[in-house]
């Protein structure tokens, strides 16, 4: 501190003025801080690799427990360097193409330790950890049957363009930016981004063996695999939830009065309650639904009902009250329990952890809802709030264009690794589970297993 | 960086002086660094629910650790929803009958983003997590044997009544605060109300089937269920001491100079490293003690230990030195094994995981502490520091005033439920587990598992 | 708030100008976002130890799986306790015996809250987690056949005399400070001196029983005891990784501009950006080299990949581009499947999880790094950068003498302890597992288990 104390002397002696000195500080505070709290939500939303991992992990079978955590390890190690590499250049490079794609700032590497290269590394960071959250949303939909390198190699692009390029139009000041299309924290950026592809990735992928079984008299039952160890399910969850704090809180990109006299500030514990609520709201929902439906508190159905509520209000975390924010966990947890079961029985695409419903389904009500119960800036856009359809109709054309995208590419994508690589393992690999097949390991090595149930 | 220069210099011509600049700058710098530290604290009291859900269900038999992770999981998110309802206003609501209760701001919903809204948003999440921990205690001591919408219905009301209501007295201004009641983050206030509803609630209950066995020679043998899953428990515990730096680190309730001119930013150290003493001395004393008792290390008991050390650190950590802190630490370790034994063998309460002496018990000692080795605001109030007896009695009124609160308002409610609900499921259902009988599931599914050991 | 506001104007008052209030803010506002950084470091490298926890126990068999929790549990706080009153004093002490060791402030409890003890409490909670780490580090090397008493005993010299010593002549401003050798966040303060630790304390003790085979011929095969659980083992990289950014990022010691005029703040953003990518890259590397000699995508060799890069970008975080990260963890990552491979088949000592590799020879390598890659406070001292050879030498002076140092006491320390009180269980107890033999309890009490493979 003695040292601290003669630096500022002597910064006060060459500014030759007190208030010249004091406003410098500031600042530099200013930045210092910001640093601090992206940095923290960075780390939070980094930890929700774990809990996806402990998520599908413990959802799925435990044959496949070292692969599906090792694709979840691999798929942000990855997409890590690839997004260094070319994808932060196309999301925030220069706007070109019309506000379709950025284009510059590949291969970033500044040496020099300025202004410019400190707000690059710390936004860089807090991006990157967002670009391997819609990544990682895929391996669970396509667990327990995918090529450990076909995977690896999904996972590349979505990280190095898929995801980047729809991010350019909505943070990177493209088209739909210019719109007036809003998602605070990614419901549409990161999750339905995911979602989607997690979806498109199942369906080509085609369901678990045994999974769809037709009977003699020609109806098809569906078989629950249920999940290993609900513990990790529900550890994962809780660290899912801990991230998403720093996930929708640190969007606020800033905790200082920033860009255009907005004080970040304020918004920090808003988004926290609100995000408090909404997920809280999703797992009662989805627990009193499920008790209702099934005649049981379902345990998967309310973990996902947690999820949902988190999906939910990522787009509008910032823009609604407390209220509304459990009015929107709530329509999530029941919408989450539909979803499962339609995608599970009616349009049988197999997905084992529910990351489509989750993600996909949610993710496309939470960016709707900015329309319906949102107050952005101080205008009341939202429907029940007066705002009328204006707000509604962006945030609609902001769900179509960037679903059609993800499908559009990620189906290519998964087509010419089946028709190239192969995506699906053999009927005997699947059957032995990829842990053995793959890996040539088990995950519980001493433990007795009957994982073919 | 470049519009937040324009915003300052902006900001500085409006203001018409340099000072007035500065100063206003530094007022808001100051809220947004609390903010911040606020949400820190917040998150991390908030991954102790995962914490507790670890201990629990690694403590308890594998055949109904779903339930138990669901509890853990389900009483914060009704917990939240409840204390936003109504808990948020009885504890920090309007004083109202001379100080026993709070009473406005109940389903308190702000949608503008002024300084009070900002202010409320990041008090209530820190107070929401703190609720949140208070009612989980109480799922161990009921494991295995409680119904799972009995338990749900006791959880809404400590959360929305018992907790709030012992917590205004202290911490809302209430009769307590004006008698010098010191709790800093909660021995009393969080750990001692739950402690004592758990032990309330086992006492209705009843042990487990197969706890108390009264032998052919009429002499009862207490039989010993080990936990499932050692490294679950360990985690547990590490991430509740993790959790607890902030629980008791963020209680200064700010970083910055605030209220009344107290640095709180100079407390935050000296929190961290008596809370980590502490828990270390905590360890150490349960280990060896238990180590000289039982002549083995015992495991479980010194993880409580570690416990213990923490919820006796809790209410005395800003104002004790690193050296009392070892000390209370130590006895903490002891008593925790002294509690254990005299629980479960003199009077017979069967609480799984030690629930009652780690929160409990230790909730009173450390209570007391801050009567014994106490220094605060500069005044040493504790016996050892001359203090003589005055702190020393008000912190027994509190804990014996807060104990009645909480064994009433429990012992009524879980009697209540009783009569109307039902509270412990059927002898076929305990036998069988939980996570079968209440929600038609496993929770690893596959493994082989003796469980009714 | 409003008393803040109250307050503000008092000191106003007070100070007779607003230029000398708001420089005075200004300082404390620093002061108190400084205290909150490290306290976020702190805690970061606090839950490394849950990290290491998993790590080990996933790695290891189910039968000594409490133990070595138990093991990770308690040399966290035997080494708090005993860092505190002496470690802290050797390491930070006054300078005395030409560099060689620190000389005051043992048993260091500071009772007044000014700012001295305000930065003594923040300074030594970030420095007593650092300490836990470089102790921790051994027990994975020494899993499953030694004495919880001795490891016990080891675990309280290096808290208190090995790694203070040698932290001394680096952080402390020893002479190996003094002849500018740069180690930003311990590749070598930390990772080395643990692993050197590690190395001599698995090669005193011999490998497991059953680990070196010799057959009828005279050949000696090698067998691989599989881990029990990868789940854990990934879910402790993913907190190690977690734990890193505040290992590395708080190493910044300040987030302010603070001593020397530099602002740490710039570096944080960098050193998270260097820390993410070096970690990917030693995972890719590691996967792709494991792939490629091994015939399948190694999960184990994956894992401790992403810790060397880890270990490998810790001294060298500050001070390189990302570019420059990528290659350092690319190396690491293939160092570390060579360095397993020859410690496991060439030397033959039994290190069950790798610790060695990992920290010893990837903290060799790091350290190296800044002498190849290094631009320190704006001089490109890296030999890459036309630095020459000088820094590297330096480097190389602190590997050696380091090493040098914890090979050579840590010796005493172990052959010593075997001499006394016995290093090794005995060969019934270490077939039986150590969780029945050293604590009369099992891991995952219920689970049927084969641990004898």
């Amino acid at each position: 501190m003695r040292k601290k104390f003669i630096v500022a002397a002597i910064l006060l002696l060459c500014a030759g003025s007190a208030s010249v000195f004091a406003r410098e500080s500031i600042e530099s505070l200013g930045f210092s801080l910001d640093t601090v709290w992206l940095f923290i939500g960075s780390i939070l939303v980094f930890i929700m690799q774990a809990g996806f991992a402990l998520v599908e992990t413990g959802l799925t079978r435990a044959k496949s427990a070292a692969n599906i955590t090792m694709k979840n390890v691999m798929d942000f190690c990855f997409g890590a360097i690839v997004y260094w590499a070319v994808g932060w250049g196309f999301m925030y490079g220069k706007d070109s193409l019309g506000g379709l794609i950025g284009a510059d700032q590949f291969f970033h590497s500044p040496m020099n330790l300025d202004i410019e290269a400190g707000n690059f590394y710390r936004t860089w960071f807090f991006q990157a950890v967002f670009a391997a959250t819609s990544a990682t949303i895929v391996s669970g939909a396509m667990a327990e049957r995918t090529q450990f390198k076909s995977y690896l190699i999904y996972s590349c692009v979505i990280s190095a363009l898929i995801y980047p390029v729809s991010g350019h139009w909505i943070w990177g000041d493209g088209w739909l930016a210019k719109l007036g299309f809003h998602d605070f924290a990614g419901s549409t950026v990161v999750h339905s981004v995911g979602g989607w592809a997690a979806f498109t990735g199942a369906a080509v992928l085609g369901p678990r063996m045994g999974k769809y079984i037709k009977g003699a008299d020609g109806k098809i039952s569906v078989k629950a695999f249920p999940g290993h160890n609900i513990p990790y399910a529900a550890l994962g969850v809780l660290l899912l939830f801990f991230g998403w704090f720093g996930f929708n809180g640190a969007s606020t990109g800033a905790a200082t009065i920033a860009e255009g006299g907005v004080w970040s500030g304020l918004a920090v514990g808003r988004v926290a309650v609100t995000t408090c609520l909404a997920a809280s709201a999703g797992a009662v929902a989805a627990l009193l639904f499920s008790w209702i439906w099934f005649k049981k508190p379902d345990v998967s159905m309310t973990l996902n009902g947690l999820l949902a509520g988190l999906v939910a209000i990522t787009a509008p975390c910032a823009v609604v009250s407390p209220g509304a924010s459990i009015a929107i966990g709530l329509i999530a947890g029941v919408l989450v329990v539909l979803a499962v079961e339609f995608i599970d029985k009616a349009i049988k695409v197999d997905d084992p952890v529910g990351a489509v419903s989750v993600h996909c389904v949610c993710g496309i009500f939470g960016t709707i809802a900015v329309g319906v119960w949102g107050n952005v800036d101080g205008v009341a856009v939202g429907l029940l709030h007066g705002g009328g359809l204006a707000q509604l109709g962006v945030q609609l054309a902001g769900v179509v264009s960037v679903g059609g995208w993800a499908v559009l590419v990620s189906l290519i994508l998964f087509l010419a690794i089946r028709m190239i690589f192969g995506l699906r393992v053999s009927p005997r690999e699947e059957l032995v589970g990829l842990d053995l097949s793959e890996h040539k390991s088990e995950a519980y090595a001493g433990f007795q297993i009957f994982s073919n149930m």
